[in-house]
């Protein structure tokens, strides 16, 4: 595909228009990713998450800036995880994106999680191999830590930036506290705000209760908006991948993601191949039926599909 | 099975035995659920759900007296997203627990999200069938809406209300934005508050935006501290049952999700025998290698192994 040869050569618009049709058209994704893919695992994945109003944005914003002026390329990718109903961020983004986009060195894509479902992770995944194709140096992946979708794509990352702000109420923090777990570095920015070292304190706290750590992440104080803090926090995540690669993590957590990447495909075929038995033979609705009829149980229902798929 | 006939006389202790069954071995949960499933569906299921900070809890305590002070059964299932790392929720739980059950008519349960992954809306529903069986009215269930597992569960309710309060930012508001679509009923909380008749207009307005609406949801200001707009609420909620009953769409909705819990079965069967498969040969290991070494692609890698499944 002329296409793939103008990507690899690092046309944007190329790019942009191949991650469109990964985007859109799953037959398409699947021959352009078979041959993309042998391009594809060069680039550092940094994933960045951390609640609403965290500051998110701005950091990273911060942070390319930096990279790129050091001449890397840096592809973004930002989850939004927007419904019809509110449109504020994707125009927040628009605005981002004309900013950012006027630099050579910076490729950024908005992925709303619109219309994606369940299925929002596996279309990031396949925007970031093009990415990485097209010879990104760094690849960062934002997004809002709500949902298990957005806790999928900031794992794939080969550093999770986990960002907090001092000040955010209990009831917030325990948004974030089911995905603490998979932060390698944790940043409170807006460190100039009232509060920021008792917040420190806190993460230091809940990062000493968990066991089995062979790298204790690290607890950084940054201010994004005056660029305070941004230099140590980019070393920060340069030794990590340092430690991954000396330790042997680095092989481990690839490989394991890779596993989970291919799970996922064989279930999702398998899943198309139940869908079409069920559906052709308009069977499921009839069985359903007599489920809510009390005829039969959901179980009995399950083995007779099972059963018929063999 | 005795506790299974306990529990169908409405008896407490056998409730709370067999929902730690279905919670914590799925072999067990599958008999029971196969014994008790022809005595559901007669409960009416309502979820609550909106942002951390909502006012959730003490709305559901408010809504519960009133039913319960008018003889109704009423079940509880309070969805807690918590961590291992943030046990406050659950100890608040506990003690609201105490409290509640006094009440011989009310049941309430809190599951946390730990260690249940994505199978969390799984235990629940099944935990929702027992209570369904063993006669309660009415089951009201609790979550943050933040997550997808969390979507699902309340996804399965006959009524979805959701509670939102004047005066939280927009970014956090964004938070539920991906849920709002599946409102019947929409509750300004702490209504006592500055900005709430703000809030129900910005609500409206969401609302006149969405297509398609055999019935437009209402918005209704609600204080349940002070135990303010209860009772309209409930008799909302039971007017909502009335539409869905009078419309045909309370067999509809009641079939799609019985169709979407019978997927899944069968869903979670297949990933069971590619488990199986890719573990007992260890071959995923191997093949993933592979695909690092950019020997093969990952679609090659997934054809293989469904030729392997056969």
């Amino acid at each position: 595909m002329e296409l793939i040869q103008r990507m690899l050569l690092g046309e944007k618009r190329a790019c942009a228009r191949l991650i469109t049709t990964v985007e859109n058209d799953p037959e398409e994704a699947e021959k352009i990713i078979r041959e993309v893919q042998k391009y594809t695992g060069n680039a550092h994945v940094i994933g960045i998450t951390g609640p609403p109003g965290a500051g998110k944005s701005t950091l990273v914003d911060k942070m390319v800036k930096v990279l790129a002026d050091k001449g890397n390329k840096v592809g973004i990718i930002a989850v939004d995880p927007t419904s019809p109903y509110s449109g504020g961020s994707i125009l927040g983004d628009r605005i981002r994106m004309q900013d950012l986009a006027v630099n050579p060195n910076v490729f950024i894509r908005s992925m709303g999680t619109r219309g994606y479902l369940g299925g929002l992770s596996k279309y990031t995944k396949n925007a970031l191999k093009i990415l990485d194709a097209a010879g990104y140096d760094y690849i960062i992946i934002e997004t809002v830590g709500v949902g298990q979708s957005e806790v999928d794509i900031v794992k794939t990352a080969d550093t999770v930036v986990m960002v907090m702000v001092p000040g955010l109420g209990d009831d917030i923090q325990s948004i974030k506290a089911g995905i603490m777990e998979i932060g390698d570095i944790f940043v409170i920015n807006k460190s100039d705000l009232f509060g920021a070292d008792r917040t420190a304190t806190e993460i230091n706290m809940m990062l000493d209760l968990s066991m089995n750590m062979d790298r204790r992440p690290p607890v950084m104080k940054v201010t994004a908006s005056k660029g305070e803090g941004i230099d140590s926090l980019i070393s920060e995540i340069k030794s990590h991948i340092n430690f991954l690669k000396t330790s042997g993590n680095f092989e481990k957590r690839r490989s394991d993601n890779m596993k989970l990447e291919v799970m996922d495909l064989i279930e999702s075929e398998l899943k198309k191949i139940v869908i079409s038995r069920t559906a052709n033979e308009n069977k499921l609705e009839t069985e359903v039926g007599k489920i809510l009829n009390k005829e039969k149980n959901m179980y009995e229902v399950r083995d007779e599909f099972l059963k018929l798929i063999g």
